[in-house]
């Protein structure tokens, strides 16, 4: 009788070649036992996930967390002040231990809650990207990788809406979430994509970032974005390539669309951009 | 050297019962082919799932499919007049054949989409429960089961906020998806609760119903309202019966709870519910 259980670490390994080239994936689990365990539905379950609204400025915050390292190490991606109460208060009820709140971008139409969860969480760093020209605890670049327990994010450079965007994608790995999971920002929205007539922000990057950066991801790749205004909560690469009616068009009609947007100037911008060019940090700041 | 591609079946059924209790699935894929899948992974791809918002109502509306099947079946569970357009643009570029719109229970805040799809849709069948009263083209009842493609949904009677609630609960088998999603309708909220004060409400049921029906599922269950007020959107099982600060007390002081709510009479029942009796085709009745 074919016993797993008893197989060698070797035996284990040709299994696991096998198998994942099916889409079965096996992995020595940590407690040094070798029951063979999928990764691919493992390292789903390894991922806490919980995606967070915040109504006033239709802002979308991420929550993950790798629940099967002993501390639960969790990230927050695109925190809003108000809503910060809820946020601890959830990660607090999960038992995950909060290490980094990120930022993709310097937000023109909220305040971000990185200042706010530092004050009140000790040991949290707040992560920006080094091209946004902020303040922050990490300073992040193209390529970087931002782990919390085994798993890890990817930073790729999505500039366009500000100088400084960034696009946060889970790892590629058969120990890492399938499909994966792309916090684009306000780079790519759902069948849209953010303005570009402030804050150093070009229309013909923003078209690049998306083609190079974001297209170029696996097609079932989903599309989890800053925003949404219209009730959407997720899309995915394959969709956007097909749908999006802004960057399915060419460059110059692409350029064209967005030089006549006419929008209004954010009602938030002279209040939100010099706080999150801090990361949220200026009442401490002002109070101290 | 292990060769999984040539060990017989009953290997594989060997297999399959060690691994089983390890929470890895095997199937024999319905190619005929040996090569084993897992269930877990393969049946949550086969589900295809949107979560979509209804900023005005703060409703919820949640669209399934098998897109694995030929036809690729879809159904909208509490669908929303004013968002009929979006879901249908979405079915149609996802390349969905839409066959039901549901609804968990004749709601008092908003008029559903259910009326408006059948007119813009041929072939949809409308679904409510028997015990609500209404009409549908399916009333459906407790223990029953919608089947969409190879997927179902089966029905739990959960009355409590009306008379007729029920909470649709993705199938239970290793063919269905894992974990499990139950769709609540306001019966159970995250971290609340629907109003128990009119349409036959009543704050005993209510605590029965999510006691017997919907905490004795797994506890890694998805709970998927109808409604979120906080920017919440999905708990677990577990974290309810943990967390939800009515439902985790005893029963009499769940009453007292629910009886000192004092909240103001909703601004669009008198439309809302007399349009949802007859499952949104008020409009073309009233023009015909």
């Amino acid at each position: 009788m074919l016993q797993l259980r008893f197989i060698n670490r070797q035996s284990l390994l040709v299994l696991d070649n096998l198998c994942t080239k099916k889409g079965v994936h096996f992995t020595i689990p940590r407690n040094g036992s070798q029951m063979p365990i999928t990764t691919t539905s493992s390292s789903t379950k390894k991922l806490l996930f919980r995606q967070l609204f915040e109504k006033d400025s239709s802002t979308y915050t991420y929550l993950l967390a790798d629940v099967s390292h002993p501390q639960k190490p969790a990230l927050l991606i695109d925190p809003v002040d108000k809503t910060v109460d809820r946020d601890l208060s959830l990660i607090k009820e999960l038992g995950l231990k909060l290490i980094y709140a990120m930022n993709t971008h310097v937000h023109a139409d909220h305040v971000t809650g990185t200042g706010l969860i530092k004050s009140k969480v000790s040991g949290v760093k707040s992560i920006i990207s080094k091209a946004s020209g902020s303040k922050a605890d990490l300073l992040i670049e193209p390529g970087d990788k931002v782990s919390f327990g085994d798993l890890f994010l990817e930073v790729r450079a999505t500039p366009g809406h500000t100088l400084g965007c960034v696009t946060y994608v889970t790892g590629d790995g058969p120990d890492q979430p399938q499909p994966r999971m792309a916090f684009t920002g306000d780079t790519l929205l759902i069948r849209g994509c953010g303005r570009t007539d402030f804050q150093g922000g070009s229309s013909q990057q923003l078209y690049n970032s998306v083609h190079s950066q974001i297209f170029t991801l696996p097609k079932d790749t989903f599309i989890y974005p800053a925003h949404d205004y219209r009730g959407f909560t997720v899309s995915t690469v394959g969709e956007e390539m097909l749908y999006n009616p802004r960057l399915t068009k060419d460059e110059e009609t692409f350029e064209g669309i967005m030089k006549n947007l006419n929008l209004s100037y954010p009602k938030m911008m002279d209040v939100a951009v010099p706080a999150n060019m801090v990361c949220g940090l200026q009442d401490p700041i002002s109070k101290a």
